[in-house]
């Protein structure tokens, strides 16, 4: 975690609890289409736009983003290693000046795109194996992190905290806004169970909403060994791509709404 | 051409000849090489850049911009079709709306990775394929002319007088910048002799020096007839994708200074 | 129609009816899904099986011809333009010499993954634009007839009646296998009605089953006009890309066995 | 090494010295050159040709096929992982399903074009990234053994003298011929000094022709450190990108003839 960074919840002295949700959507790709992003639009705050390298073609990022600025919910710039058969999947050895070009390129598209449609980009978060590196390459996390820095706006990062990518977005000014993740499991140092191994991810939205209920106005979860386990975050993921990912969401936003937390974008 | 547009080589009453020149910039990708860049830069005011659909890797897009700020050179975006098998030299029917998506996705990326580099893209310029047809296809040249629109900074496209491109721009409030081909022959009507047929592509760096000259100082070429035919340019393009590319611009370049022609980027 | 072809449906003199059903698999790519290809295999005698040009990543391709194999469904080399973000439908002017060499590298791909599964390609059938094209353009069905000549093994293609791709197989020495469009109204000479026009696809199963079964005993479907039209095909094509696709699938295949039809590959 | 594996050089008791050259071809790609093919088909007795995922589309392929043949030159299948904008320098992490499939892809379409051009695919070798990982990765390296071995023609794969893939063949019943590399430095373990370290990559024709006489003679390189390395192998790698390269392979030939070494196609 940054030192320093707020409380997940908390916005401030006495006042009322707020959290992000944020999902992947946009990932379809031509003829195909992935996930039901008209339904998760309704649920979260923040979205995470397929820039192209992973997922979602030109016209796909045009139409996602009309419908993210319609529904009010920011835009963020997914950014992925170039790899449309594995859908961004598969881990890369990239030299730090093609992966910064490659990351500013993804995030100067999305950001032009969301503009012809009256948005535009509010942050950066990594797709899939890149997310996963820069988690604790500081190599590629320095690289992505100049990337953003070179883009100028003063665009955050969505990443892990204790990522790689956090203390790298810190090294290079960049703000950091850390998440946790409503259905994954978590170890006890605060790592992810990794996907494959049993109870790696969560599945009945009523648990699901319960973790998130009790992450947002705790700051912890229940870590895979039963012992308690601070996440300190300002947003949390809901997964876009399984299929009970509407459900999830759904039943995340009730939880959260009957416990009195607010939905609101990270600032 | 478009009705008004100015003479080529006019700047106004009274002041002194200029001409701008652009050429195809950018044009490697990742292991390949293509063109000689540094010495075009030297010699023209605006360059095409590719933006990674034809050619135009991310880094290579990068370090060219880098470079053309650094000689004072105006950046253009070259989007083409999707199309790096065939150098974007493949026509494509491509609905409109998703080619509007197309070339606003690569506008986008090409200026923002411009802007890291302390530059931005001034105009916006077909590539190959996409150049030809948006030259008679109504609706491929309106989507072009929807993206520029969309992209909303009131950039100009750079286009062949009398094009269909021209003419959509033209209803879409777009600015139209009209160029002439410094190293190909034209019809009686206009149109460039198409390339294959014997004479279609003028090779020795005199013959197209002198040709460029008569062109800016009077306004007209001689067509492949023998007649003399007007050409409203603002802009001369020198091709950067053959062999002596580099030969006649500097030759073109040596022969309008000698003339008192001002190299000048249209505004 | 080529001349001497013989009738749909007739196996020879005083055979039973018999006819082909052929529809297009194994169009996934990476962690995208497209069609029912285990519902659909229990219906059809043919696959045409994407080839990774439009659709296919290599592991589809191989589970495909797996299943193919499986289910005693023979296999054909669904060829495309490259273009994946456009699903192989935006029509493309490729060079003959590049045509020939990407249907030849399909075909060859297509064979070697199948016959790690233990089993071979057919037969060849353009997929989409290249279908479409291939219908009336001389030079590139030349193209496609050429690379399935090139490759060796007698392979048949299979288009429509009259199509410039029967043509140029003739031609070639190719084997021609016609199909009729279980799902496609017909113009009065026996061109399709254009997608977009109102009734161009059928999408009641009992109607398009009807349609099917009348096609194999007469040969005859009624055009979009009321009148007859003869339409030579040893092979039916059922689209499955669309949402209803298993189920006319299914009605067609029990409407033939009602009729006392046998479902067999062409020779 | 594999054990057993003939001493280089060794053709049997009694006979003359022989020995393979190796190169990396066809790596054109659409527009772009790279590689002077026509001058190492003069020098090499074997072509890794690139498959399509790295460089070489489906026309470059199908020319490097017809010219190789035309020099009797044996044709490899240099199967790389899906980068073409890194061209196959950056390495993945593929799961062993999809990277099998991808090989078994790019040598079943390398094979059915040459064989359009009565050619024939004859072994199989990694380019770039995953030819390094294949040397230690024991699961990537199984998954191109199974790919080769599923492809069914007994084909070899060529590699570094202890590799983890020469072992992987070697599980998986597939000939294992291993090569040294004329222009690089190696450990004292026998591994290659990494590039970019001072000394890594050997320029000059005369020592690199100098080095490879002593290896098929004697067997023997000397390491960096100065020590005495036996090098087991059947073929020598001569690289051809970089801008030497023909220079190199020239040398190289000339002093193998004036030693009295055959070239010859490894068996």
């Amino acid at each position: 975690m940054t030192p320093g960074a707020p409380a997940l919840g908390s916005t401030g002295a006495g006042s009322p609890l707020a959290v992000d949700l944020n999902a992947d959507l946009g990932e379809s790709y031509g003829a195909w289409r992935l996930g039901d992003d008209e339904a998760l639009l309704e649920c979260v705050t923040s979205a995470n736009v397929a820039c192209g390298f992973h997922a979602g073609d030109p016209l796909t990022i045009r139409r996602t983003c009309a419908r993210a600025v319609a529904c009010g919910v920011r835009i963020g710039a997914q950014v992925s290693y170039r790899d449309l058969a594995g859908f961004g999947r598969r881990e890369m050895v990239v030299p730090p000046a093609e992966l910064e070009a490659e990351v500013l390129y993804q995030l100067a598209a999305l950001d032009g795109v969301a503009g012809a449609e009256g948005g535009r980009v509010g942050y950066v978060k990594p797709h899939g194996a890149l997310y996963n590196r820069a988690g604790w390459d500081a190599e590629q996390a320095a690289a992505i992190a100049a990337a953003v820095r070179s883009y100028g706006r003063g665009l955050p990062v969505l990443t892990l905290p204790g990522s790689a990518l956090a203390a790298a977005a810190a090294d290079a000014g960049i703000p950091v806004v850390t998440e946790a993740f409503a259905d994954r499991a978590y170890n006890c140092d605060g790592t992810l169970v990794r996907r494959g191994l049993p109870g790696a991810v969560l599945t009945d939205p009523d648990a699901v909403a319960a973790r998130v209920t009790r992450l947002v106005t705790t700051g912890t979860v229940q870590a895979a060994d039963g012992s308690d386990l601070a996440v300190p975050a300002r947003s949390v993921c809901i997964h876009g791509d399984n299929p009970g990912a509407v459900a999830i969401a759904r039943a995340v936003r009730a939880a959260l709404a009957a416990a009195g937390v607010s939905l609101v974008p990270f600032a």
